[in-house]
């Protein structure tokens, strides 16, 4: 469509998406959390609470052949699937992918993509149980829709969280991203760190295991992944939380790699890792008396797991500690339709 | 992509959901029903069954915007996913919708997309929850994932009919495609007959309440959307039972626009019929002593219901017999990447 008139590019997601959720059928009883979370939350017909999301992945946009194969894309469009589900602590069920092809595509590459789903998917017990297969113009496009069982019946949402609470973040920042940008050729890294943080970026690892520990233990009060990038994730939070966030830059555990490319690429290695998309990890509040507990239950699984900031009142807005000082928080990571807010092309989330 | 190898073109549709479908992960206890039906079907945690399908449209395959408006668009992505709600027997529960779109498409008509979603959504009880909203390189495309939930805990497939039942068909064949091939200048017809073929291509009506009054009522012993066209539902019905079938081609009741249509393009109206793509009728199976039930269930809505044939034993095979005498009926409709096998160029399901 080319009608007159605001085109998206100059609406940008965000708003976009708000104008949609102001359009959708006004929920009923059966929708516990509706639009604008990491998935929906359905109350079940035996009760049970059911976890619904959907994730999309457009050739060119989220992914490109150049530096990843089609199973890594099968792999990573379920990945993000996954995170979603692990955000919310639910537990893998069931799952249908959609996707469009331009008629001249190898059918080998449709097959390997499916090859990589399953991979990721069966490792999570989730079940691919269907999906459409539809001619495209140009480009490939996945769509993919998973529910998930919620965890004793409860679910982690991005509301939730307390002034005071502790901010945790598994795993490490800006791995993926550095994958991209060393793949793309806009900067090295030591070998080493280079292959670390190419595969994290292909084969990203959502942290299932761990959210569900989350809600089982009661740890966290809120958590929302980070495939946005951690400052569009603190925005997130804070803002579905009504709070405001003090993160501590200083702490924050930005992967080898994302140092090496932050310095190639000129800009320091705190702002290169607050705007890198790609990641799956977990960034969730907890009360001060439970974050003995939630250290725990990562410690169980191996995972690490880093004090990342404090929630605060409000009226502090979003901020970054580090030893020069402290500034505001702009979310910064990739925007569809927007103009791009993080320092240079990033191709996520 | 466009490696060396088969191409999509080359494999076609069903090869290739084919081969998807053997790399599927292992269905575990949960899945009741797995690919290949109009949906899958889940045991959920509570043990009730849900129901959950997943259909994707792409402009210039599906949809036109010279044809159809945006809320168009969104009125029928959302009324091919409750069709095959109705054809599990299914009351709409929820549903996800992605899309992926130009930056340069006008915003206006991305929101008029989802006024037609919501109005048709909101119509038939189903909560529309959440979407993605992702950026293409070339032409908008919809993939939408409904849940559905089961009748008193059961549903009605594809397999499941029998020789000696009763197939009848809903309301009329052929009318949206007529009404596509009206749009497109192909053929015209008579100013009244034109306009309900149109209305009925542009804004198709799900038999939503139908579906869910023939499980409640126990009246059918198998079921299919005609998304696909009448001659491929036949196919499909036929394959999943294991029966063959024998179709009524005089009894068929074809739209008076598409016999003025198939006049217009020289092919008899039953060739048009059988191979009209866009209908969004219910064919199912009846058991003999069960068809006066489902006849007054369909007329206590007011739906029409013909019986247009009869399951047979499968080595009769799939037959059209009119008084001309019986000949093999042969799938024609629309296909992704294969030959095109219908008449004409179809543009479904």
């Amino acid at each position: 469509m080319t009608a007159a008139g605001e085109r998206l590019q100059e609406v940008g997601e965000l708003a976009l998406l708000a104008r949609i959720f102001r359009r959708l059928a006004t929920p009923t009883a059966d929708v516990v959390v509706g639009p604008g979370d990491d998935g929906a939350v359905l109350a079940g017909p035996g009760g049970e609470a059911v976890v619904f999301t959907t994730d999309a992945m457009a050739e060119g946009v989220h992914f490109d052949f150049r530096y990843m194969t089609p199973a890594d894309v099968g792999w990573r469009l379920v990945a993000a699937n996954l995170s979603d589900l692990a955000a919310l602590g639910a537990a893998p069920w069931a799952a249908v992918i959609s996707l469009a092809a331009p008629p001249e595509t190898a059918a080998a590459a449709v097959e390997a993509f499916y090859d990589g789903a399953v991979d990721i998917a069966r490792a999570n017990g989730l079940n691919l149980i269907g999906g459409d297969v539809v001619a495209s113009r140009a480009g490939l496009f996945f769509a993919m829709a998973a529910l998930g069982k919620a965890t004793g019946g409860k679910v982690l949402t991005r509301a939730g969280a307390s002034p005071g609470d502790v901010l945790i973040l598994t795993g490490e920042v800006a791995a993926a991203q550095a994958g991209l940008d060393i793949l793309a050729g806009r900067a090295a890294a030591p070998a080493e760190d280079a292959a670390a943080a190419i595969a994290r970026y292909r084969r990203p690892v959502p942290r299932v295991a761990f959210g569900q520990a989350l809600v089982a233990g009661g740890f966290a009060a809120a958590a929302i992944d980070t495939s946005d990038s951690v400052s569009e994730s603190c925005a997130h939070l804070a803002r579905a939380s009504a709070v405001g966030i003090t993160m501590d830059g200083d702490a924050l555990p930005i992967a080898a790699a994302a140092r090496a490319v932050a310095a190639a690429l000129g800009v320091t290695p705190l702002d290169y890792a607050l705007a890198a998309g790609e990641d799956f990890e977990l960034l969730f509040a907890v009360p001060p008396a439970k974050e003995e507990g939630a250290r725990a239950a990562a410690a169980a699984v191996g995972l690490p797991a880093t004090v990342v900031g404090r929630v605060t009142a409000p009226d502090k807005g979003i901020l970054i500690r580090t030893a020069e000082g402290e500034r505001p928080l702009r979310p910064r990571g990739f925007a569809h339709f927007g103009p791009f807010s993080g320092a240079g092309s990033f191709n996520g989330p």
